[in-house]
């Protein structure tokens, strides 16, 4: 038989037995030692406690069933009339009505000893403003529900981020609400129960991880550079991506967090609809590989039975095969890993790939167009449907407008006429770059800089990249200078950083061979070798694609200052919790 | 600069030089040795070439621009009015009209030596015949493009499996074409270019791809018992599975593996389409973990920079940290990973999750309508939208229909009730089976064909799992009999085979914590500790959720003998490649 549970909520006559009991005490220190600079925060909702704690009133309270932990027995003791809504179903038709709501309780404020303001909150930020409020005394046959300022104190003291359920009327409130999501509704509570308690004190609270994160530091937490000013400001003090890693919770619950996750869960789903609608079918190439055959540096390896296995750097040779074994066009969503020991707000282990391979019928720009349209179709898409979303990430990392072309007007240079314009009309220590070396992260920088002021666009691919800077399934132009050999083979770039590779692949095993030897590797390897023979087994179209790394999108679209804040579980060389 | 491709095609004149070199002979011999038992093939393909090569007219071949290996040049020289189509595009209105096509060769055939006939292919089976017809002799003046009695050979002589390009008059065919997919249309082509060659023998014929796997053994092939009678029955000899994964892309190309993929990515889209319609939001949890937390037997664990790194078994504790994070639905599609030594047809190393989490309103069976909605959803919805993706699979694995449950008759039993049924109906072996032992793999299927008996139906869901049968996850149901403790824990199954694990989760950390200890596990070891720390933080709702098998969905769906044939590229203990 399981325990029974008991939630640590604030000590009301009804649940007096669990007001000294264990939960609330561990949770209670288990938070404490967690959340040392967070010790005002602290005590005033010690405080809280105190005050609720000494109302020590003898008499029965005839409000005792319309509050305290959740029972059972309490949770079917809502008003048959009552409907069970979600807070962002409320409209005008429930004015005047009763309604169940289960939700978060994010803030709670007293005014005077008889009402209370409680914040309710669901996913999404979605707020709206609860009152409890002490009614007059009971009269003879009066079947108004009472509620007492025991009960209003009760409901005032509720540990934030408890979940609750509450049976309330919705009505107008006599003025906007201006700390709530939700400004033209109020819930005047008749019952509160606490369904499952927050520990007094948060390793977070709601409104720090709502904040700026600006250390991304892997090293021990230390006290932020300006905290205290920024406290003294009004509002909490910034956390570290540690802290807010070491309290998931918070820092997934915070507005500006769900926001961000929205817009990544709009992102695959325009990038998949825009490809569906066009033909491409969807497939899973695997995470375990038998060969380390895409460089062996950077790849994860683990023992596999009696032999060794990888993890995939990318599905290049898997989208290549779903060529090779009959499909047109396909397209796949899912993990790629790096064992690159890089710890910056720029570098995961673990990412997310969105990858496409097609079909080429006459020339290579075929590919370059698709990925072109469907990034454009991202961008306006989150830019139409998470206008709201992109508004509070805004409010909390502030970013430029992005600048995108006009349908027809995308902008594409040459590897070439990108150096050239960093010679001529970027920064000093660009002057002397050359055409057939690869770009920096400093060059894209200031390249991408130059063109937003002179072309008008944060978005652009740059194409023909040099023989050099490119992997050996790259294929040549065969019209290029054999001197200075070029691929067809490009970048896409937003906000100056690189957010897709793509081009044309080889798909002649000879010409494949050939060049493999030319890249130093031995063709006969394993995994190169099995690559090889794919191209053997019949004959495969010309074919080419691309790969979006989609916490790049999401965290460049976002001028976030880490990718970190893009991903769900940010995966790092020293972080694989939780 | 890159080699110039020199394809394999057969010697025309116009490709003299390449009828000698490398490459064709190179891959021949490799195919060769691949495919010793296919020599009846092989030696039919090069009495083909033998033909073709032998005709060695000496004059001026009048149709010498019209065949032979593609070139930039040729494929420039398709007629102006030749609208670029895909085979699935041609209708009616093309009829007349001429057209060019990109498609595989699948098979050619020649009518005396004025006429070959070649099957042209393009993805999902779709195949059309074109016809290479010799003219009379040139007159004087007459445009109309010639086709010469040595185009028609060369044309016959093309290796199946090239990829081939064709300028092609549609026509209405005398008869309608027995031999393809598309009967009402042929092709009469004037011209031919192979863009990227076959080898002259395949490693497997697509024939031989399209029959029934029968040997799964992970062992080296031994030729198929039967093989010879069935050759002699007509068809080619049924492959092993290593010889499948030896040829993955002819395995790819079947007709049959094409339907098995439509039929998944059609299995995925019906999954993610009523989840987000039903407010559930898509995530990603991550396959790299820091802690084996799901019991350390079947977990795959690798050297992490200083620390270990392991591989997720099931997303199921980052569900719940997303419900814990203030989402109300959740679903993920992704790898995850078993490390066990099974070499079955029912395991694999490596497959794809269906994952959802949610909250529970009033009661976990809101979580069990859900997922039984989900999957008669995708059961209804493949059984509509790949009716002719299914009968292909029929053709080649016949399966009885599949029997559904009318809407709102879904079939629940409990595990006493289904434990019940097999004791007094079932199998004499089953007469003793209890309830407070988990189901075995027999007992499950002995179930499944008592129920589709006496309720007419191949799905059902056993609710109610003995405690002793589930993870230190899994709710028990504090209404039931504490000696005989049962969870809030489903599972359901399609054809007698279970394809889901279910029930509502434990959110509360103290019963969690006690539950973990009760099964013997550390609450304070790496992975546990941080998991019940994550439902120390704040306030969780109950919630519950399900996890679903892709591959098993697909494979037990369609009564496939194995779930590898589901997969994409199925990963066993011995098998990484390709």
């Amino acid at each position: 038989m399981a325990e029974e549970t008991k939630p640590a909520v604030p000590p009301s006559d009804n649940a007096a037995a669990d007001a000294e009991a264990g939960p609330s005490k561990k949770a209670a220190k288990k938070a404490e030692a967690k959340a040392k600079k967070e010790a005002l925060k602290a005590q005033r909702a010690a405080e809280r406690i105190a005050v609720a704690s000494t109302s020590n009133e003898p008499e029965e309270d005839p409000a005792k069933d319309f509050y305290g932990p959740a029972t059972p027995a309490l949770l079917k003791s809502f008003s048959a009339d009552a409907e069970d809504v979600t807070l962002r179903s409320i409209s005008e038709s429930h004015i005047g009505n009763k309604v169940v709501i289960r939700a978060w309780l994010q803030n709670t404020r007293m005014q005077g000893a008889k009402m209370a303001f409680v914040e309710l909150r669901e996913e999404g930020n979605w707020a709206i403003q609860g009152i409890v409020a002490a009614t007059g005394d009971v009269k003879e046959g009066d079947s108004t529900p009472v509620i007492s300022k025991r009960m209003v104190k009760w409901a005032g003291a509720v540990n934030p981020e408890s979940f609750v359920t509450v049976e309330a009327t919705v009505e107008k409130p006599f003025a906007p609400v201006k700390s709530c999501r939700v400004s033209d509704f109020e819930l005047h509570i008749s019952k509160i129960f606490v369904i499952s308690a927050a520990p007094a004190t948060l390793g977070m609270t709601l409104a720090a991880a709502n904040r700026a994160v600006t250390n991304f530091s892997d090293e021990e937490v230390k006290p932020e550079e300006g905290a205290q000013e920024k406290e003294a400001e009004g509002g909490p003090p910034a956390a570290s991506m540690l802290t807010h890693l070491d309290n998931i919770v918070m820092h997934k619950r915070s507005p500006v967090q769900q926001a961000i996750a929205d817009i990544r869960v709009e992102v695959k789903h325009l990038f998949r609809d825009y490809l569906r609608e066009r033909g491409f079918k969807e497939f899973e190439p695997p995470c375990l590989i038998g060969a380390a055959s895409e460089g062996g540096a950077g790849v994860f390896a683990m023992p596999y039975f009696n032999q060794k296995a990888y993890l995939a750097q990318s599905p290049q040779f898997y989208k290549q095969f779903e060529i090779a074994g009959g499909r047109k066009r396909v397209f796949s969503i899912g993990p790629v890993f790096r064992a690159e020991n890089s710890n910056t707000p720029r570098h995961m282990t673990e990412f997310t790939g969105l990858d496409l391979e097609m079909e080429i019928r006459k020339d290579y720009h075929e590919v370059l167009s698709v990925l072109e349209g469907v990034l454009l179709h991202i961008f306006r898409g989150i830019e139409k449907n998470c206008a709201a979303e992109i508004e509070v990430v805004r409010s909390v990392y502030p970013s430029p407008e992005i600048l995108l072309p006009e349908p027809g007007k995308e902008l594409r240079l040459t590897f070439a006429e990108a150096q050239k314009l960093l010679r001529e009309e970027g920064p000093e220590e660009f002057r002397n770059v050359r055409d057939d070396e690869d770009m920096s992260t400093p060059q894209e920088k200031a390249l991408g800089a130059l063109i937003r002021e002179k072309y008008k666009t944060d978005f652009f691919a740059v194409d023909k990249f040099p023989e050099s800077a490119r992997p050996f399934y790259a294929k040549v132009d065969p019209a290029s200078d054999p001197k200075e050999p070029v691929t067809n083979a490009f970048d896409m770039f937003l906000r100056g950083q690189e957010i897709l590779s793509g081009g044309e692949r080889i798909a002649d095993p000879d010409e494949l061979e050939a060049r493999i030897r030319y890249k130093g590797v031995d063709p006969t390897s394993a995994g190169i070798k099995e690559y090889i023979g794919v191209f053997r087994e019949a004959g495969v179209p010309p074919h080419g694609g691309g790969g979006i790394g989609l916490d790049r999108v999401v965290a460049w679209y976002l001028a976030l200052p880490s990718v970190h804040l893009a991903a769900y579980y940010p995966r790092t060389p020293k972080r694989l919790l939780p």
